[in-house]
């Protein structure tokens, strides 16, 4: 009996007052057009993290896989998802909801006006280069280090 | 060689301009005071779906158990969970996000004023008797179910 | 800023060594014939759990809904699931392996002879009524309650 | 009312006869020494897949990190993880479970006896450099298409 389960307790809750948390820049390495985003959440056990992203008109995200299921609500804007919807891919005008499967890829994801969106990511993202080698895998670790970065940097600032 | 996998096939995305889709009565058996609500997305495979809820000043949702994590976004109005923070739960004001973790019990989540909230749930709700019984269990199968009874009596209405 | 994401880490790995954890008998409520079974592993985020169980020939379970996906790897033995083969079901003949899909219903599996086999559970099984009405939910939490109070007994018969 | 939600049905249930299906070569960019598997199932959805891999003594997987949780069942010999046990890993030995956690990185698993393990994946491996720069990511639909192309080969063999 050298082995045995110990007493695992439930997960806390949580909660964000979302407009008590500033906006971070999102990485430039991986979006270009001054997009921000906040960190809401993650979950280290399934891999899972959830954000909300506020994107100037112009702005867009680099070429990227969704390594497991994504969902987003727009709730603020237009995006264009997969080329958009002239290219066969979909053009979310909010209030919109959208299904992105494990696999998805997003070559430019692109924002024609102001727009905001909340999403949850099961699994990474892997930024790619055009020929879909994989260039960086950003997960709930990866975002949580930039969170805190960022966030650190804000306090050694207001100090 | 009898038994081979075959070729599964990526899942395809999906996308609802909500705004274009109806708002459902959702069940007086599970809530009251009005409560309405947009089903849209389910996920056979993992268990999961998302919907978006409209809830009344006064209205509240029954006793339930969240079987896996759920994560809401607050978009509109005020939100008392697991009995408002006064008695050691969270009130969500909007825009506000929460983590219900897997196995979280809500005796009571109940609206002090109009609000909206949208919802991503992993596994049913299990809605229970104060002594922890279980009535019913909610899941992608039977929300899908409610959803599609209440369009078919829209369409058959409107002819 | 009142609410900050925390510094979350990295979930541990484990590691059982089958062979010297005890065999419990899997609750009486829950199966007949003698069935027993050894807690491998419970995951509180997800609300998973992975378990081996020890079946004499004529055991059986009783009848229960899987919530979520389940897999299992029949190691010695034969198993019928979902009625088995004449009726619709699989007969599982060692080494064999099974896929149980979100909401599946077994309504008896039972075991014609000696098996063994391992299973990793997303979610819940919520055993019913012959109507379906649920009797018991029976995840993560409860499977581990029921590990311990019996790991907790051996060591109180040993001292 | 341009959107709505369609009817999903519940996912199969599926069935596989482990002996009666070949050991396919594990690719060598990835493995030395000789590792067979068989890939047992994949879930497009969730992005999970389930293998069974037979490895001779001397033989390795090449360095790579779990994307998400998987879980291993040794069913015969020893296994080196993450270095093994003298190395602040793990050292299974039949019969052994492992749970390796998300974003859980093994620079080399070792096989010092022949053994065969079962294992559950959720996510991809990411193969990686020593510096951890991505190599190549393989999930449920690199898996499939791996195996698939064997199952080809063998059919264009027998003709």
């Amino acid at each position: 009996m050298s082995e045995m389960i110990t007493h695992k307790t439930m997960i806390p809750e949580e909660y964000v007052q979302i407009d008590q948390i500033p906006w971070a820049p999102f990485p430039e390495a991986f979006s270009e057009g001054g997009i921000r985003w906040k960190l809401l959440h993650v979950s280290p056990e399934m891999g899972a993290w959830t954000a909300i992203f506020d994107c100037p008109a112009g702005s867009s995200f680099a070429a990227h896989i969704h390594i497991g299921p994504g969902e987003y609500f727009l709730t603020r804007g237009r995006m264009d998802v997969r080329g958009g919807k002239e290219a066969g891919g979909d053009t979310a005008v909010a209030p919109g909801y959208g299904y992105e499967s494990a696999n998805a890829r997003h070559d430019k994801t692109y924002f024609p006006e102001d727009g905001e969106f909340y999403m949850t990511f099961l699994g990474p993202l892997v930024f790619i280069k055009p020929d879909a080698t994989p260039v960086a895998v950003v997960g709930w670790q990866e975002a949580q280090g930039a969170w805190n970065a960022f966030l650190e940097d804000q306090k050694s600032a207001a100090e």
